[in-house]
């Protein structure tokens, strides 16, 4: 016991004195990730005691929505760090919650509002908005406002008035669950992580060259054979639960169904890709290119698709269109009956024509869903080919920052919208704080995602209209279940604020870093897996790893 | 039901089919890792049941260590799959335990014997070996011979003969509680981890610069002033529970505290760092290197390390002595009172000898303990200074594998003996399969763990018998509890596997490969993080993330 006191008496001489690594006085208290577009604290805090705490939805108490927010937030994420809840002594403090639109069915739609107030006084805290995701978004910044105070050992919320919308409508992830398979519960964290940092697109990279875990009811076969086994698949029930998680936390699921290269995978519809040759002629085992000769395709691809758009309610659907080059000459040019076919159509020895053909009869199969959907393709589709005039070009080439804006430039002077990926390839890790620093490794994106700015190029207002946002992606090859949570957090956190925050207030990650820090050790002691990314440091209640459990798949 | 059928149906057409990955039917089944001295398989295969294995330890029923070891493999390491146990229907299979040597009190010796027999037929399992250590080995290679026929749904064991024993006395891992905490829990989850792979140190970086979480008795102002916060201390208890769950497990814990440098949150003890200056003469916030001037603090070192011999007991106690020279100019050169002490002392301004004197006091109180310790230096002891003649030189820089090799080359030359862990380097992260590929990345050991040889030297035989083998290190500046065990493994198993297994027959990564998936996904199903380190693959049965817990610090 007297030693205990002992180190006490001797910490509290201890904290400002720090060497090599980040100091705790520069840590922020109660501050919000991302920044808001307007942030004025108050001066005085106010305890915090678990039952006085209440909430009042207003005339939306059966918004399903809502429910979930008051549960999660009231149960879990407000009080989150593992010391004794103190009750009573305070008055009451209820967050009064006012949204003016209805409580929707369906998960947001592309450029729904997400603005809101909240303003939190000694005596209450009262949020209003225009819809239920800016009420989520307005909870998610209330729950940053809450910090231990460890002198007086209890809960505090910091007074503030806030006002705050994303700048831009499109702020998301990229998972990829062909070349590893994610679990629906692993891709559950992620989007409670996402819904943390106010992300609101989860794009699902469903199916590649790899495996096809998407599960179709119409083509079973698709599944069937294209899986790594009949346990890594997503059942139907599994994908609505998945949309279902992701509406609650204001997130949107766009699929991606990659086309026509990356489809090895979908080797169970027989007749669907073109048999491919090495140099002496023998036919490889690699099929990866849809066969454009066989008009059945088209015919498969829109039934596909159809049944895709019931699958995943959102407007967009990603279609792919990347990489295809890179199979053309095995798939394509050594393949006698394409030859055959491509004179016959009067393309000469032009794969390029080819492409375009495919995708114009791609186009077509959207246009038939054209009211419902918009295509998304992957840069390549503007590069080489003609991309659908209501197609979004979605970015991921270029070594620089500069590299990729000058990409956005040229993209949205064809009047093309854009989502820029390039920024922020995570899955390419490199040794040391890469969020912040200049790390050389493998690009795109190489590092410093802090310091991306997807408008900041020289164009006109109309230009800059047409950047949605970003997708921070996660490419698999090399991810699964074990790491990809704290490969993705916090270097995804400096994408979130990026693409939610003003631009001017948010030019050096050192401003960034103590709100980060807290970011990062609020949602630790939340219980997810959120990796250092500055020098040696510590948050006052560290990540533990829970009892191993056996695997469950 | 009929889905699940088709399903089925369709998979077995598949398995043989793979594309951009590695196929399943390349993994080794029953495969042991490391690879074992000797081993020759049989033709069949035995049915095992839960309720008929049974364990027989021989005259040695009451040894704590086998308890233990029954215990883990009987109940949890043998049958790690998320599959029905069947029992019945089979004959019982005892595991017959032989040890000749007495049951240790405590852990592991230097050089102890680790070799053993292991026959498994169609009706028993006999383990012959020196010592319980042996005993542990033989048991996680019989755990490795154990697989799951998904054909016949049921678990299987090869029938095998094996010798083996390890190649180098000293494999180990480095874990720096300084920079980043490591939980108690999160230590002992790697303990379990090295054992699976017949590691045998732990080589406890405990303190540096960053924070000080060895708790020391008789001077707890060390921890009270240096710990990052009181919670981030490692209890005498904890220390206690460490070495006991390493020696259950057959693994030794060498503790470092690095001398003179790397030492600011010493800072507890007055008057043990010199005074520090920058360019402009003003003392700065870094003292980071001890005051040799002070005769107190040799009576101090020596009193401290008497109690770390009391609280680790093993034979080896690492004494740092690395980058003296990155504080050389702020702390001793600018520094008058040094300077002055210099000159008295003869040494002019050749801080060198300051070095030597300050090695030769430490030398003095290690001879104290001479006969219970063997020190370990940093390789700059041995570049820079003069090291002790009875100690272990620890070499870490190096920029490719033959300039490591170059540099056991020239240490062995001067009879001194070494751990390697330049070539393991393992915090330093790449993109890729480093483990196996050429990536370039920050140096040391760049990547290809599996190609280092540390006796692929031209010397001596006495030369390469004084290699003790290696440890790979997994510094802490950007990890922590949440990242540490995937970052570790399999990179590590890498090492694992060269410093045990024959040199002839690991020369290739690609014939290690089918073994290393294997042990991933068994060491996922027994509830560990191991990551993905090859192309895109999969485990039957992959790991699943455990529901989150608050953190508990």
């Amino acid at each position: 016991m007297r030693l205990l006191l002992l180190i006490s008496l001797l910490f509290t001489f201890t904290v400002s004195w720090f060497y090599g690594r980040d100091a705790p006085d520069r840590w922020s208290v109660g501050g919000v990730w991302p920044l808001p577009q307007k942030i004025i604290y108050g001066s005085k805090n106010r305890t915090l005691t678990y039952d006085k705490i209440g909430i009042d939805l207003g005339d939306k108490k059966d918004c399903d929505i809502l429910l979930s927010m008051a549960d999660n937030y009231m149960n879990k994420w407000l009080f989150p760090f593992p010391v004794e809840l103190k009750t009573g002594d305070t008055d009451d403090f209820i967050i009064t919650v006012t949204v003016k639109e209805e409580c929707p069915a369906g998960p947001p739609v592309h450029g729904a509002s997400e603005e809101y107030l909240l303003r939190v006084s000694l005596t209450e805290a009262v949020i209003n908005a225009q819809t239920v995701w800016g009420a989520l978004r307005a909870m998610e910044s209330l729950s940053h406002l809450v910090f231990y105070n460890q002198k007086s050992q209890e809960y505090q919320i910091r007074t503030v008035e806030i006002y705050d919308k994303p700048r831009f409508p499109v702020r998301g992830i990229m998972i990829d669950s062909s070349r590893h398979f994610l679990s629906v519960n692993v891709i559950k964290r992620q989007l409670e992580i996402m819904s943390m940092n106010k992300l609101n697109v989860l794009h699902w990279h469903l199916v590649d060259s790899e495996s096809f875990p998407y599960t179709s009811e119409k083509f079973p076969e698709l599944h069937g054979v294209g899986a790594y086994t009949p346990r890594h698949v997503y059942s139907r029930q599994d994908i609505a639960d998945v949309i279902a998680f992701a509406r609650l936390r204001g997130i949107r699921v766009i699929p991606e169904f990659d086309l026509p290269g990356h489809t090895s995978s979908w080797r169970g519809r027989k007749g669907f890709l073109t048999e491919c040759f090495d140099e002496k002629g023998e036919e490889t085992n690699l099929p990866n290119l849809v066969d454009p000769m066989n008009e059945a395709n088209f015919d498969f691809i829109a039934e596909f698709l159809e049944e895709v758009t019931e699958t995943f309610p959102d407007q967009f659907l990603h279609l792919g269109g990347d990489e295809v080059s890179d199979y053309i000459v095995e798939c394509w040019v050594r393949n006698k009956k394409i030859r055959k076919f491509m004179e016959e159509k009067g393309f000469g020895n032009d794969t390029i024509l080819l492409e375009n053909y495919f995708f114009d009869k791609l186009y077509k199969i959207v246009e038939k869903f054209r009211l419902k959907r918009k295509p998304i393709f992957w840069q390549e589709v503007f590069d080489n080919n003609i991309p659908d005039p209501n197609s979004i070009i979605h970015i991921w080439k270029g070594n620089t920052h500069e590299e990729i804006y000058e990409q956005i430039k040229n993209i949205t002077s064809k009047s093309l919208p854009v989502i820029v990926s390039a920024c922020w390839y995570l899955n390419y890790i490199k040794y040391g704080a890469d969020w912040r620093d200049e790390i050389r490794g493998t690009a795109p994106s190489n590092s410093r995602y802090y310091y991306c700015d997807p408008t900041n190029f020289n164009g006109t207002d109309a230009q800059k209209e047409l950047v949605l946002g970003g997708i921070a992606a996660i490419w698999g090859e090399l991810v699964d279940n074990t790491n990809i949570e704290a490969r993705l957090w916090p270097r995804a956190s400096a994408a979130a604020e990026r693409l939610w925050s003003p631009a001017e207030k948010t030019q050096r990650a050192e401003d960034a870093w103590p709100r980060m820090h807290e970011l990062r050790c609020r949602l630790v002691s939340r219980g997810y897996r959120i990796q250092p990314n500055n020098n040696p440091d510590f948050c006052t209640f560290e990540f533990e790893e829970p009892p191993a459990r056996k695997s469950e798949l």
